[in-house]
């Protein structure tokens, strides 16, 4: 099996693709002028940022400061936690009562907004348990999902299943074309299950984040407890889908989700597309330097001299931070909202650049596309047509950093100031994955500034453990998820797909090469993150096209194999 | 895979074999002359009644009774959660500190009494988390296991992996004779763990049975993961063990936990033996009834008039006891250390009575064993000696009876009454299986008094839920068992063999047919509860001889295939 469904070459270690598509196309702000600085809403990097101010002042240890970006470092970037702005979010006023019962409480769309395109999706909670894996918190709480089923065939056709991850269900449902391009192919049904302690699904309401212990349920086991009996659930209660086939997708950690639960609920889904799903960046699993050496080769290959000007920019700011003249300039070059007070603050500056230049590579798509912010094609190339030029003064080196940066934070002109300064947001519902890292999802980074353009800061577990008990009086657990999942000893499982893009950080931490002949790598060398799961684009490389066949291909084939099984 | 293992027909369902095998050896007690009566170490079903009692006294609703009895009706028979009289119990004067640290605290022995033989073990404890599935509790505790290495093979020979169930881990060692017998045949190391909250590894100490909240972590999920947990450190610290193949042995629900283990941990165990495992005695996977007429085959194949007599007997006391003169006459005829006293106390004799059946239904070996009592060969032939006609009178037919649960109880003569309202148990510890079966281990038994010999009693949930909320307060899940490992919906899985016995009535809830190549099927139809785990003996049928050395066969093929694997 899956033999078949090869379309391409036979799939490769992840490759680094020197032409990198079409140009962008026309129409777009002019880069290099961004336009007046407008108020705007949260974005990403301001949360981390947020976030990372909430925590007292820092000394400037090198490692502290990894480690909190480590932390805040989503898969999503955490974007998928923020209240999508454009998104209506609202409290239901009546919810279900009585176990399991659903009631399609209203309606709602999914916007593919590079296409102009609207999907409806009806919008469902069922009453869950809190805790699955033990018997004295008896409570529930009502998770939320989506259901679109006007191509769903309803003898029992098949049922694809987001396993949502650490954001907002909506913005999963904004971001998954892929699932609405092939629903009327397979005849399926869609889901969106929106993961605890995200979005609305909240076990314990506004308080869920007050403490460990309102935050003790909140682990991805938790998690695919309740898919298991959601889909349970869906298959006894919907007529015609007693037999109905169901497929796992996911991306980032929900790539990660879909591929563990078809692991451990076997009986539960016939197989699994995990999209750029680093079930490897765990323990020595893989080296913790690849992730950034990943981010600084695509910058390395988007333009002459780019990753360099990165490299050089930290001593740069160093220099600058060292004196109030220049935190000034630091302040004023970067426009940001609160000025920078003292060198500490230099360490807050170097972390929102980093995790900018991460993110750049996580979104670095080949047409204009609002994933993490609204971005030309190949941002990257945009970007690094700034910094061309690493032998240049201090100053003149982070003048071209702040253009760079610029065009990432402020595309559409916008914003009136980059704010490093905004208070912390008001729900610590969007602590989530904070949370996550500092438990089960201990994923070793590090980085050496030779193999990458970052400065050289070691994995320490002990910081991390210090600090989270610090934040949340819990300690991370290095080896559990290796226990739990079984690392790279994983062959015994089947029908499990997973893509990568080779663009992606965190391909680092992916499976990018077939283990059997049902645990198939699929690779896309153009691919930044989970670029397969999004919708069908005119611009999208041959490479992801190839891909999007292979995996339609092999959830056919699961599909047919379900059909005779019973 | 698996097929060249075969040495006899393939399996078929269940069956009932007519002769019953050799005759019991000379030498024994003789039968129906019971010596006098003297004190005793507790029993097991004393124990149940023990812990019945410790209830307030209940109306007499026949569900209710039924329903004691099912919270009560360890698949062991519970005796593996008594004190073993003969082992010694010490707490170690001094245990490990530090986490994952083990030390060989003191030899033990192993002791085989059927046959005499003695075998050294190291005890020893790991120092596991006491919650694995969440972070707000951070302890730990000492979880102990034994190891014998004799013969192991140090480079990379394989481990027996012993999942202890609801006993103490040095009762299961004292009859698992199986694993000391192949130990040598495939060079390896045997591993004995105990289940948190029996034996000596109780996460809260004397605590942890005192309310749910200290009860929390006693679910299969958690042992699973500590069994996890366990195989990865020995494998880390053993030297020569880095590549060895683990193989996971269990019985009752040790066989569950062994099968599942394999299903949720194919990463830790290259497959399981899971001897009469009833995995399928969940939900409505199996009619409810079967368990108990499968009882009532043992008894009507074993002598004429034997199952009708005590179909008989139930309302022969229930006339009885409705008179003062007819309770007082009860508790002189069974010799009961303390008399009946109301009509409702009927009820207690009855349920200790149906539980005698079904205890003797699992001991119905084929040669005096000393497993949850001291036995003569094929026990449930001697005690139908005593019950061959079941026309007689109301008092002639439970004098018949007293005879027949006299031989159980007081076969070694030693007993100077049958002790029905002995206080309580002075530690809670031994209640753990009660704990589970009124939360996760919920498995719906019922009779109708027409299959089987019974007293017809319905199962009821809603009784069962609103009596563990009482008693513990905690809420039975149904349907979490099958939601977890999947009901009958396991195919996917593999290298699991499901061992039963024709006489055991927990292979009314077992795999009995092969599921697929790997999931494969082991029928020994003379034999009684996990008659295949037991040490060889001379008086075994070849049943049960070709069973072992199928699963020796499967085995050694796993481990074959593991060894070329790295």
């Amino acid at each position: 099996m899956g033999r078949r469904c090869w379309f391409g070459p036979a799939p490769a270690r992840v490759g680094w693709p020197h032409p990198r598509g079409p140009a962008a196309p026309a129409g777009q702000p002019r880069v290099g002028e961004p336009g007046p600085y407008k108020a705007a809403g949260p974005s990403l990097l301001l949360l981390l940022l947020f976030l990372l101010l909430l925590l007292p002042p820092l000394p400037p240890l090198p490692p502290a400061a990894m480690l909190r970006l480590l932390l805040l470092l989503a898969l999503l970037g955490a974007a998928g936690s923020l209240p999508a702005p454009l998104l209506r979010r609202r409290r239901s006023a009546s919810l279900p009562v009585g176990p399991y019962q659903t009631r399609y409480l209203r309606q709602q769309v999914c916007q593919f907004r590079e296409l102009n395109i609207h999907r409806r999706m009806g919008i469902a909670f069922l009453l869950s348990t809190i805790d699955h894996f033990g018997f004295d918190e008896n409570g529930t709480f009502q998770q939320r999902y989506l259901v679109a089923d006007q191509h769903w065939k309803k003898d029992n056709g098949p049922i694809l299943f987001y396993t949502g991850n650490e954001g907002d269900i909506e913005w999963f449902c904004n971001n998954t074309g892929f699932m609405w391009d092939v629903a009327g192919e397979l005849n399926a049904m869609l889901v969106f299950a929106e993961h605890r302690y995200y979005g609305e699904s909240l076990p314990f309401g506004n308080e869920s984040f007050s403490d460990s212990k309102h935050l003790n349920y909140l682990t991805s086991e938790q998690a695919l407890a309740d898919f298991a009996v959601l889909v349970e659930y869906l298959k006894t209660t919907i007529a015609g889908a007693k037999h109905s086939p169901v497929i796992a997708i996911g991306g980032s950690y929900g790539g990660m989700l879909a591929a563990w639960f078809r692991m451990k609920y076997p009986h539960v889904v016939v197989g699994a597309l995990a999209a750029s799903a680093p079930i490897w960046q765990f323990g020595d699993l893989v080296p913790c330097g690849t992730f950034f050496s990943i981010v600084t080769n695509d910058f390395k290959k988007s333009g002459k001299g780019c990753s360099e000007s990165i490299r050089n920019s930290w001593n740069a700011i160093n220099h600058l931070s060292s004196t109030d003249a220049g935190l000034q300039w630091l302040s004023n070059t970067f426009h940001l909202c609160s000025p920078l007070k003292t060198p500490q603050d230099a360490a807050v500056l170097k972390n929102w650049l980093s995790e900018t230049w991460v993110n750049l590579a996580m979104v670095d798509y080949p047409y204009k596309a609002d994933f993490l912010q609204l971005l030309p094609a190949w941002p990257i190339q945009e970007v690094c047509k700034f910094l061309k030029d690493p032998s240049l003064s201090d100053k003149l080196l982070l003048q071209n950093v702040f253009q760079a940066v610029n065009l990432y934070y402020n595309y559409t002109g916008e914003a009136s100031c980059l704010d490093v300064s905004q208070t912390a947001t008001k729900s610590l519902g969007e602590m989530g994955w904070y949370y996550q890292a500092c438990t089960e999802m201990v994923m070793p980074l590090c980085t050496d500034g030779v193999h990458d353009m970052f400065e050289p800061q070691k994995w320490d577990f002990d910081a991390l453990s210090e600090e989270c008990y610090r934040m949340w009086g819990v300690r991370p657990r290095l080896s559990w998820i290796l226990s739990m999942y079984g690392g790279k000893n994983i062959s015994s499982h089947s029908n499990i797909i997973f893509s990568n893009g080779g663009l992606d950080p965190w391909s680092a931490g992916g499976v990018t090469q077939n283990i059997t002949d049902s645990l198939v790598a699929v690779v896309i060398p153009d691919g930044a993150h989970h670029l397969d799961l999004r919708s069908r684009n005119p611009l999208d490389p041959k490479s992801v096209q190839q891909a999007r066949a292979t995996e339609i291909c092999l959830m056919k084939e699961w599909i047919e194999k379900a059909r005779h099984s019973h």
